[in-house]
């Protein structure tokens, strides 16, 4: 690991990180602050600008802040890289702001239909849920998958029942219920679309969104996790990029921890998050290289829109994006950001 | 849109297949031969040598021979990688020998769940679907998510309503059930075992395989597809690395198709298929050798087993394999080979 080239990170690093490489780790002699590092994302293809008013800014703002001092409170007392982005993330899910658990959106039978995937970079262990209904924080279920199943993926009924049998908090309809998130599908039935690649032309309309971390523990151990409700209007069963290991989720300790968002269809086409991890392992390009390439050049050639977060081994952050905006905000304990435009 | 989606279809196809594949090239000047090749398996973690009889080693190799002269028949006469590769799968789907369609292995409640994918290199557009129930051919269902929804993934009742709305055959229990699986299931319930994990110990029983088949057509267009039952006593809902575009099925025309067999929660960690074409794009190996080096070394050192069968452009084939054996069998039209151990 080479102290100096990190790169939005400061210098108050010790020399405790000269000996934290993947997998394991002495601790730091004394008290020394070792390096940490989260990102997280509400979405991208957000409200345009135009829409925007300052009072639901400041909501969408304080929103990001929340959620990002929840995972900022794990990783700056040592806590595992996995426990911030499923904490974060659950935080995100309980905001009818984002369109994850509590605030998602409604599939063309009027249902919410939830998506979720984590998955942690020293083993490469992950687990996944598509297609859920009624469990109140989906990225949960993903991390018992992972943990306590011999599964990675689990949809549908099966994927509740397990959450169920596993103690996981239930929800009803109306908890998932969001006025504004009813009156987009009404729009969409009125205009006759079906989901995902009619929507590719306006994504501004806040029809979708997901959420998602990634994050870098004092260990050196890195981690990402991603939840949404997918696309308005979405056929039954319809599962997107999120809940895809390798298309809109993906960590491995030698390259980076990534979670995407936007037009899921486009990022399993594109395997876009294992995408990145292969060029900068095969490809030896770093993160910021390699994930604007992907989102700037590839991700817009094909037609679509979205973003990703993503953070590598040292603690660098990367948030392009395409679309106008990309409700986001990042960590690393000495500098702070929470945007969502080109701000 | 193939032509005749008849699944025994012999050989009575017409010369309107060149104009039928997607994204298809200008025909070859005059009638000069043009390279096609294919390959297929019906699963890794067969039988033990120990275990096969006489009887039963010739019809899996009649079995594996009907299926190659069905690619065999629609390459030669310049039909699409794509349908060469749906066809080819669904002869297998029908065939109670192998994990697939009709021969399906049972899940923890007694049910047959499906999951297929299907891609084509050009666009790389791509069609998948898990955990559907009563749909004869999955393999044809993932086709026509892919050319026929704004979707690439769809899973459970959605995928199966999607299926009917279209026109698919549907099948009853009475046509998925076979006594050998059920016995299967019996067992693995007897030894009080939930799929997976536990299955990676002893992966010869035979509770678990695939089918799937890739292809070079004489345009030069690549494609992969890959079916399956899933494991033995999986839990309901479980999603395998088959429909995970990147784990279980890629096709990519500047590298190479691929479509993977074994224990698919490690093919879902590993991104295994498209690991494979970033080994060959970004790291610049080649088709046998980054397969290689995935298949013997990467996998084994997860403690799984398994293997794939790929092509390149050039109409190389690669079958690695780790397991006792891997019904496999390739055609390039001038050699052909039907294996089912180290042969």
């Amino acid at each position: 690991m080479n102290l100096k080239s990190t790169s939005c990170i400061g210098f108050a690093l010790s020399f405790g990180m000269l000996s934290c490489s993947v997998g394991q780790k002495k601790e730091a002699p004394g008290n020394e602050a070792r390096r940490w590092a989260i990102a997280l994302h509400g979405g991208a293809g957000t409200l345009l600008r135009s829409q925007m008013t300052p009072s639901r800014d400041s909501a969408y703002r304080a929103s990001l802040d929340l959620a990002l001092k929840t995972g900022e409170a794990i990783l700056s007392r040592g806590g595992s890289a996995l426990d911030a982005v499923e904490q974060t993330i659950a935080i995100l899910e309980d905001n009818p702001l984002f369109n994850a658990g509590r605030g998602a959106v409604f599939n063309q039978n009027g249902k919410v239909q939830l998506d979720a995937a984590i998955m942690e970079g020293e083993k490469r262990m992950a687990g996944a849920v598509a297609a859920v209904e009624g469990i109140r924080n989906p990225i949960r279920l993903a991390r018992i998958v992972m943990e306590r199943s011999p599964h990675v993926f689990l949809c549908g009924a099966g994927a509740r029942e397990f959450g169920i049998e596993q103690g996981l908090d239930t929800a009803s309809a109306d908890w998932f219920f969001t006025r504004e998130r009813w009156e987009q599908l009404q729009r969409q039935r009125a205009k006759g679309k079906s989901g995902a690649i009619e929507n590719a032309a306006h994504p501004n309309d806040g029809s979708f969104g997901t959420v998602g971390c990634v994050a870098l523990d004092q260990q050196g151990l890195l981690a990402a996790g991603t939840s949404t409700g997918g696309m308005t209007n979405k056929r039954e069963g319809r599962i997107g990029d999120s809940p895809v290991v390798g298309a809109g989720t993906w960590a491995d300790n030698r390259t980076c921890a990534v979670s995407c968002t936007g037009h899921g269809e486009y990022f399993i086409r594109l395997a876009l998050a294992h995408e990145l991890h292969c060029r900068m392992l095969h490809g030896r390009k770093g993160l910021e290289k390699a994930s604007g390439e992907l989102i700037l050049q590839d991700l817009s050639k094909a037609g679509a829109q979205g973003g990703l977060i993503a953070v590598d081994g040292k603690g660098r952050i990367a948030m392009p994006f395409n679309s106008e905006g990309m409700f986001r905000a990042s960590s690393n304990g000495r500098s702070r950001k929470i945007a969502i435009y080109r701000e």
